[in-house]
C-alpha cells in the first residue's frame, strides 16, 4: 500500500520520515492501511508543538476567541443543515466486471486514475441467450491487443450474469477519445457516475437500523456552530469574538495520495470568528471601514521577523476589513513557525469557484516538492488553510434545522439604531433584509414565506438582533506538518570523524517547533565526572524544554543524528567543563548551532536563559 | 437524553459545568445525542491543561518514555490479534414485539434495566392458524393487570408474524421470581441473549463490503504494541523503556451514564512500559528484586505535598517491583493535580478477575458522588486507570497474527548468559520455556506446535533474545476530568455586596490544572486610568499563563464568577494602585486567593514570578 512517489526528494522525506521516526503508515506490520499514517516519537512531538502555539495564539495571547472540544460523531441533523449529507460527495463509478470503484471525474488540476485516451474501442452487440435479452456490453480495445481479447473480456461478464456458454450476438466498433466510460486496468465498461459520499458511516446504539445512523465529523467547524449558543452565554464575549478547536475529521477520500497530504484521517485547527452584519456596523459606526482603509495590516515584513506592527481590530470593520485581517494573522502565525512568505501563495478564489453563500475564500497554499509547475515553471502549491467569508449561512442553517434561535441580540446595536435618520434605517434595513431573502430562497424556502421571513429578520436587526457572520480560517495540521517537514529538509556539506566533507542530512525546524529543542552529550561514556556533569545539565534544562541525552557512539555521529532530528541545540559536556584546562573554563559547556554548525563556549549558569528565550 | 441524576450533588455539578461552559451535551439544539459530551471554553482548557501535564510527566521529565500519535481507524487484523474482535462484547436480548435491545446480564454491582422479579407469569400456548403452528410466546404479567393485557400482547405478538385475526390457542400461567427473560416495559417475552461487540463498525473505501470493514478503536493501547518496533528502532530507546499514547477511543456502550463517566466516545492516556521478563532480570543481575526489597517506593506522604523521593528504577527490578513502581508513581501524579489520597482507593483485582495473561493489575478509584456506598457507608469508588502487568501476551499475539518478530535483542543478557552455569541456564530457560507454553497453548496453538515454539523461544532468550513485557497504567481523560471537578466543587458561605453572608459555589482546582489562572479586574470600568493599567498587567501575565480580564459589574459578582470558573487568582488594580492614596502603594495590586478569599497587597513588579511559581 506504499504511495507512489511523485519525486526523488519527497522519496527522500518519506524515508527519513520512517527512519527518524516522524511518520509510519498505520498498522505497518499488517500492511498498512491506505490513507492513515501514524506519528512516530519525532513526529508527534512536532505536532504537539504546532498544535499548542496555534491554540495559544488563538486563545491565551488575546482576549476575543475561546476554545471548544466536541465529539467526533455527533447528530446526524447535523450534516443535514451543513450540507454534507446531500452534497458532500464525489460522482463515482464501478467496473462492470469487477466491481472495482474508481472516482468518475477529474477536477481540472488533479490527477486521476482514468485519464486515457485515444484508445480503439471494441462494442459486444446484444446478446440473447436462455430467452433472456442483455443490454449491450461495451469494451475499450487495449492498444496492440486483437479484437479477440475485448471478446473473451465480454464473454467473462456475460458469464458472470449466469450465461455461460452463450455466443456473443453481434458487435461493432468505433474509435473514442478522452473516453472514461472505461476501466483502464481492464477496458470493462464502467457504469454511469452515482454519488458517493465521503463521511464515513457507523451506527451508534446496538441495532443497526437508519435511526442509529451517525457520521464520523468530516470536519471540526459545525460542531462551533451547534455550541454558538452554549458558548455565547457562558463564556462573557460579545460579538465580534471567535470559537476555536482542534481535532481529528475524517474523509473517506477515494485516492489517498501524496504521503500524509491527503490522509482519510487527519487533523484540523478551525476557528470560526463571529461578526456584526455590515449593516449592524454602520448602523452604529455610521460607516463600514472599506478595504482601503485598512490597508495597513498589509504590511509585509521580511521572513526572518514577522511584523510585530500593532493593527488592532476597530469597531467599524466590516467582513471584508475582517477577511484581510485574519489572511494576514494566519501567514505571520506561518511565519512565526518557520514558513516563510516566500514558501507560501496566498491564493484568492475566483468568484466562479466561490460556494453560493461566500463572500470571499482565500486559501494558503505551501509549495510542496510535488506540486504542479506552472508555465514559468514555479511550483503552484498546495493548500495548507482557507480563510472564507461565509456570511450568515452556518449559523442560519442550523437555526433552519434545530429550530432553535441562533442570532444574538446586541444593546449597542439597538440603541445606535434609535438614533439614526430614517432614510438611514430604510436603507440598511431594505439591504439587510434582501440579503436575508437570498439565503433563504437559495436554501430552498418558497419566495412567500422567505419574503416574510426576511422582513421579520429586518424588523429583529432594528430592535438590536441579528445572526452573526463568520469568517473561517480552517487549517489542516498534517498538511502543516508535511510543509514543516519538506521545508526543514536540506542537504549541505559537512566535515566527517577523519575532516572528509560528507552530504549531511538536516532538518532545520525553527526551534518553537522543534521535537526536541537541545541534545546533551558528555564527551566520553566512561568517564563518570563528565557522565555525571552532563546528567546535572540535563536536570537543569529538562523542566522547560524537551531534552534527548546521548552518551554512545563518536560526537560528529551523535551531532548527525540529532541534525536529522532537527534538535537546534546540542550541549558538550567535555573536560573544559571538568575545569581540566584551567579554572576560566569550568563550568561552561560547548554549545552548538545546528544550522551553522558553529560552536560556542557558554557558562552553564547562562544555558537556561539563553536556550528559553531562542526556543519560545 | 438527559442523564437520570444519581443524587442531589451531581445535579449541582452537572448545572455548574453547562452554565460556566465546561461540559455541554453533544449536538444539544438537536436534541443531544446519548453518551457524548463536549467540552466548552473551560472544560477545554482544563482538559489540555491535564493532558500536557500528564504528557510532560511521562515524556519530557523522563528519559525512557516517548510519545506515539496513531490513528484511530486501524487495519481490522489488530483487533482480530487484541482479541477485541471475538471477546469485546457484551450479551444482550432484544424484546420479540418492540425489537428494543437490552444488556442481557446484570454483573455485581453494576445497574441494569433488566432487574426485576416476584411478578407473575403468564404464557400464552402454541398458536395454530393458517397452517402455522408457532412457537409458544411468554408474557411477564404485571402486577395488578388482569390476565387479558397479557392476551393482548400475545395476540400482538402474532399479528405482528402475518396471523391477523387467530384464536389464542392455549395458555398457562407460572411464578416466576428475578427472572430476566422480559422487556420489563411491556413484559414480552426476550430473546436468548447474542453477543454485541461494542466497536463502532465502518467501511473504508467506496465498497461496503466485509473486506473494507474497519473499527473505531476501542483503546490506544493497541497502536503502541503494533508500532512497538519502528519506535524500539528509530528512538535510540533500549528495554526498559515505554511508549505513550493520548487520544480517543470509542465503545458503543448499551447504557451511557453518571454524567461524562461512562461515554461513547472519550480519551485515553495509556503508557506501555517494556521490561525485561523475569527470567533475562535474573540472568544478568543474579536476582529479581523481590516486593520487599522495592518498598521504600511505598514511602507516603501527606496530601498535599507529593513525594520527592527518590525511588529510580533498578536493573534487578522484575515485573513485581516495576508494576508496584507504577502504580505509586500514577498515584502520586494525581496527588500532584490536586487528588488527595484520601480521595482515592488503590484496588488490587482478585485473582479471579484477573485476565488470563495478566500477572497483577490494580485499579486506581476515585470517590464519585455517584459511586456506591460499602457496609460503613464509605463511598468505594469508581475506577479511573487500571495500571496492568500484562506479560509478554500483547506483543506475541501480535508476532503470531502479522507473522513479523516483535521480540528484541539484548546485548547485556547474551553476555550476561553466557556467563551463568549450567544449572543456572537449565533453571532459567525452562521457567521462560514454560511460560511461553503457556500463553501458546492457551492462545490457541496445538500443543506439539506450542512444545516446539517454547523451546526455540527459550532457545532464543539464551542468544539475548526475548518478546519485552510489559506494564500499562491505563487512564481515561474524561473519568478524570469528571473527578476534578466533583473533588474541586465545593460551597461556603461569603459576604454579599451588603455584607450579608450567602453560599458561595467554589471550585477548588489545583493552579496547575485550572483553566485560566488569573483574573484581572480594574475596579471601575469607566476610569481610563485603571482600564489602562490593567490591560497593562494583562499584557505582563498573558505571555505566560491564561488570564481573563473583566470590568463588567460589581467587583465581588466579578469574583464570585470566577469562583465558579475555579480560578485561583483575582488581581484587582484600584485607585490605590495609581498611587492615590500615596506613594508606597502605587503599583500595587489586590491578589485575591480564591480558596481562603484572602487578599494581599502586591507589586505589579513581582506578580509574574510569585504566579509562575503556584501554577507550575
Amino acid at each position: 500500500m506504499a504511495e507512489p512517489k511523485t519525486n526523488e526528494l519527497m522519496e527522500k522525506i518519506a524515508s527519513l520520515c520512517k527512519r527518524r521516526g516522524f511518520i509510519f503508515q498505520s498498522s505497518e506490520i499488517y500492511g498498512g492501511i491506505n490513507g492513515f499514517w501514524d506519528y512516530g516519537p519525532l513526529g508527534a512531538e512536532l505536532k504537539r508543538n504546532v498544535k499548542e502555539l496555534w491554540w495559544r495564539s488563538m486563545t491565551q495571547e488575546r482576549g476575543d476567541v475561546v476554545g471548544l472540544e466536541a465529539t467526533i460523531i455527533m447528530h446526524p441533523k447535523i450534516w443535514e443543515a451543513s450540507g454534507h449529507t446531500s452534497t458532500f460527495s464525489d460522482p463515482m463509478v464501478d467496473c462492470l466486471l469487477t466491481k472495482k470503484r474508481f472516482r468518475a471525474l477529474v477536477k481540472q488540476g488533479r490527477a486521476d486514475e482514468l485519464d486515457f485516451d485515444s484508445l480503439e474501442m471494441h462494442v459486444v452487440g446484444k446478446i440473447d441467450s436462455a430467452r433472456k435479452v442483455l443490454e449491450p456490453f461495451a469494451v475499450l480495445l487495449q492498444p496492440g491487443k486483437p479484437p479477440e481479447s475485448a471478446r473473451r473480456t465480454a464473454t467473462q461478464f456475460y458469464h458472470q450474469r449466469g450465461l455461460a456458454g452463450v455466443q456473443l450476438l453481434g458487435e461493432r466498433s468505433d474509435k473514442v477519445e478522452n473516453s472514461r466510460r472505461y476501466n483502464p486496468e481492464n477496458g470493462a465498461q464502467l457504469t454511469e457516475p452515482r454519488q458517493f459520499n465521503l463521511m464515513f458511516k457507523t451506527y451508534v446504539g446496538p441495532v443497526e437500523s437508519e435511526e442509529n445512523v451517525a457520521y464520523l465529523r468530516p470536519e471540526t467547524a459545525q460542531a462551533i456552530f451547534a455550541q454558538f449558543k452554549n458558548v455565547l452565554e457562558t463564556s462573557r464575549q460579545k460579538v465580534p469574538f471567535g470559537i476555536c478547536q482542534i481535532g481529528k475529521a475524517f474523509r473517506n477520500e477515494i485516492n489517498p495520495r501524496n504521503f500524509t497530504f491527503r490522509s482519510r484521517e487527519f487533523e484540523q485547527m478551525e476557528l470560526e470568528f463571529f461578526i456584526r452584519p455590515d449593516e449592524a456596523v454602520e448602523a452604529i459606526c455610521g460607516k463600514v471601514a472599506s478595504a482601503a482603509e485598512v490597508s495597513n495590516i498589509e504590511h509585509r515584513t521580511s521572513d526572518a521577523q514577522p511584523s510585530t506592527i500593532n493593527h488592532q481590530p476597530q469597531p467599524d470593520w466590516g467582513w471584508e476589513a475582517w477577511h484581510k485581517y485574519w489572511v494576514e494573522e494566519r501567514i505571520r502565525w506561518y511565519e512565526s513557525i518557520g514558513l516563510p512568505r516566500s514558501t507560501l501563495v496566498e491564493y484568492w478564489q475566483k468568484p466562479e469557484e466561490l460556494a453560493h453563500y461566500a463572500r470571499a475564500t482565500v486559501d494558503i497554499l505551501f509549495k510542496f516538492p510535488f506540486s504542479k509547475r506552472d508555465d514559468q515553471g514555479e511550483l503552484t502549491g498546495e493548500e495548507l488553510e482557507g480563510i472564507a467569508a461565509r456570511s450568515d449561512f452556518d449559523l442560519s442553517q442550523h437555526q433552519r434545522f434545530s429550530g432553535k434561535a441562533m442570532g444574538v441580540f446586541d444593546e449597542e446595536l439597538k440603541v445606535a439604531w434609535a438614533k439614526l435618520d430614517e432614510a438611514t434605517k430604510k436603507v440598511l434595513g431594505q439591504r439587510y433584509q434582501e440579503a436575508r431573502f437570498k439565503y433563504l430562497t437559495k436554501s430552498g424556502v418558497a419566495a412567500e414565506q422567505a419574503a416574510q421571513d426576511a422582513k421579520a429578520d429586518a424588523d429583529g436587526l432594528a430592535k438590536g438582533q441579528y445572526i452573526p457572520h463568520v469568517i473561517e480560517p480552517s487549517a489542516g495540521v498534517d498538511r502543516l506538518i508535511l510543509a514543516l517537514i519538506c521545508h526543514a529538509y536540506s542537504e549541505d556539506q559537512a566535515p566527517d570523524e577523519k575532516g572528509k566533507l560528507e552530504t549531511r542530512v538536516v532538518m532545520r525546524f525553527h526551534p518553537r517547533v522543534a521535537p526536541i529543542k537541545v541534545a546533551i552529550f558528555p564527551l566520553l561514556k566512561n568517564r563518570p565526572e563528565l557522565v555525571r556533569k552532563a546528567g546535572e545539565v540535563r536536570e537543569l534544562l529538562r523542566p522547560h524544554m524537551t531534552v534527548f541525552y546521548d552518551e554512545v557512539g563518536a560526537i560528529g555521529r551523535r551531532y548527525r543524528r540529532q541534525d536529522e532530528a532537527g534538535t537546534p541545540f546540542g550541549v558538550t559536556i567535555d573536560f573544559d567543563t571538568l575545569g581540566e584546562k584551567g579554572p576560566e573554563l569550568k563550568d561552561t559547556v560547548t554549545l552548538r548551532d545546528r544550522d551553522s554548525m558553529k560552536q560556542e563556549r557558554v557558562r552553564i549558569g547562562d544555558l537556561l536563559p539563553l536556550l528559553l528565550e531562542k526556543v519560545r
